[in-house]
């Protein structure tokens, strides 16, 4: 790439930290959160490696829209609404200004979108490939942001949105990029899954509703089995969970009827970036209305009992469905 | 690396958290940063790549220790006392035990040293290498953390410590890792200085006297010429430097009376990790002295006036030098 970092901030970044006056243009070497007593900063940090978490194919645009949700889901499962985003970015020399452009592109969109403003970060240059991180910063009124560990006997078991489509898009993208066909689907269909598993759609507006009913909650990014294992294990109950319950979209539920071997996929294979979340007793109601004035789609799934290990899903028979967790480590 | 992501958080990350309510002990999805309406967060982000910044022969607990303290630097200069901060670690799967332990060693020390607890993150495999980027959050009393742009003509041009050691240690680096010589210094002279480049030594001491003194600072990490002109376009004032003035260890003095180019090195090279202040005349006094009772070294180098362009260095006859800015930019 033949424009040195100071370009770069000047022409493609800088545009984005417009308008926020704690980002200083992206002219210091740092930026400023202005604090309030009646808020909290909540903070979390997701990264991307090319060739690990995404394909030196895929858009650029796409990829720094997952690159901010990523995130952006973390923070509305905590119940806090992001405002303020870093950057650090790891290319390439021959990264091309079209590259850049696009990735850029990508990100002011899904600013606007969702009301957030770039604050800082660190262009590098990367001999190795593409490595993205993003810190994300939300605000939520002091002492309301929600956390995996509190979830108890009693509480219910919601999810959000549909589960399994980002698993079974997965399934449609060869190494290549080229939709693969998934049984029961068209080829267009299995495309509308992929591209659900390269764009993750978090529902943010689930963050007010969150804090004021769930006890506990967080995204489902690694698959509803293992990530209500875990808001088990740190919240010390068990779940049962109802399978027909789950909420499928048309197209989960059509490759589920021509394969049932894909109830794994759906359930365990994550990329949902919906939320989980443990609703108290007594607020059901207020917290499906609530999602409802959000106009964020709630299912209640289960519920939580019993010891941490002891995570259970039925099916409509009544019968326990032994699933695996995600098998997808970092390392 | 026969390890996943979870036992690398669990034994060697959340020792890192211990003690930092906000952090959950690394067990959640977010941290909490809480918020103070006396206090701001400032928020600064570095990033280290494997073969750009570092060698894979250095030593992990200095690579380690480096990622805090070039943000612990800028959070100085903008008169921020540092206390959060959040790691993505991208290494390749075939990373040892070893390293990772030494590594996580060199952050517990730093830790201890500037008084940081880790917040957050993310671990994940990088197949091309190892790279490091740091997110730090700093703090200081509402409405008082300087900028690089509020310096004004008359205002006292000061840097901290010794200039110059960072960019002649680099010298001694070689690609294998081994001290070379230096003209003037001794072999294990020559080695002081390299570690010097290895480990910088930002005076976090020196926060309270730039807020309460100065008008405008920025960390040395450029070197002197390049971040000098810097904070004057910034400000839109130029500056006048005694060469003479700029304070030089006594190894870096004998490596210029033996080689009078190496004055290039040391005004211009970079990786001093100093401090550049412009101190509000009248203040001098009460700066140098703030600056003793914090046992920092700081040295009246020149003054701010002229345009935003006339950034000029004098030697001891008057004369103007023509020093280059650096001229290593990231791409």
């Amino acid at each position: 790439m033949a424009i040195d970092e100071r370009t770069l901030i000047e022409t493609v970044f800088a545009p984005l930290a417009a308008g926020a006056p704690g980002a200083f243009g992206l002219r210091d070497d740092a930026a400023l959160l202005a604090c309030s007593a009646h808020k909290d900063h909540i903070v979390t940090l997701d990264t991307l490696v090319e060739g690990v978490h995404f394909r030196k194919t895929d858009p650029p645009r796409t990829i720094a829209k997952k690159a901010l949700r990523l995130n952006i889901s973390d923070l509305t499962a905590k119940g806090a609404e992001p405002f303020a985003w870093f950057l650090s970015l790891a290319l390439p020399a021959a990264t091309t200004h079209g590259w850049v452009r696009e990735f850029a592109a990508g990100l002011a969109e899904d600013q606007a979108l969702y009301g957030l403003a770039l604050h800082g970060g660190d262009t590098v240059v990367s001999p190795l490939g593409v490595v993205i991180s993003v810190t994300m910063v939300g605000r939520c009124p002091a002492g309301t942001s929600v956390r995996r560990c509190g979830a108890r006997s009693g509480d219910l078991v919601y999810v959000s949105g549909t589960i399994g489509d980002g698993a079974l898009g997965l399934l449609t993208q060869s190494e290549e990029g080229e939709a693969a066909g998934l049984k029961g689907l068209s080829a267009a269909e299995a495309q509308v899954l992929g591209e659900r598993y390269l764009l993750p759609n978090p529902p943010v507006k689930l963050a007010g509703p969150i804090r004021a009913h769930a006890h506990a909650a967080m995204d489902i990014s690694d698959g509803l089995v293992n990530d209500l294992g875990l808001l088990c294990t740190a919240s010390g109950v068990g779940a049962r969970v109802d399978i027909d319950a789950v909420p499928l979209s048309k197209l989960a539920r059509r490759a589920l009827a021509a394969d049932p071997f894909r109830l794994t996929d759906i359930l365990a294979g994550g990329d949902d970036y919906e939320m989980l979340a443990a609703v108290r007793p007594g607020e059901a109601g207020a917290f499906e209305k609530a999602a409802a004035n959000a106009v964020v789609a709630v299912s209640r799934i289960g519920v939580f009992a019993g010891e941490a290990h002891e995570v259970r899903f039925f099916d409509a028979g009544g019968e326990t469905v032994n699933l695996p967790r995600s098998t997808f480590l970092h390392f």
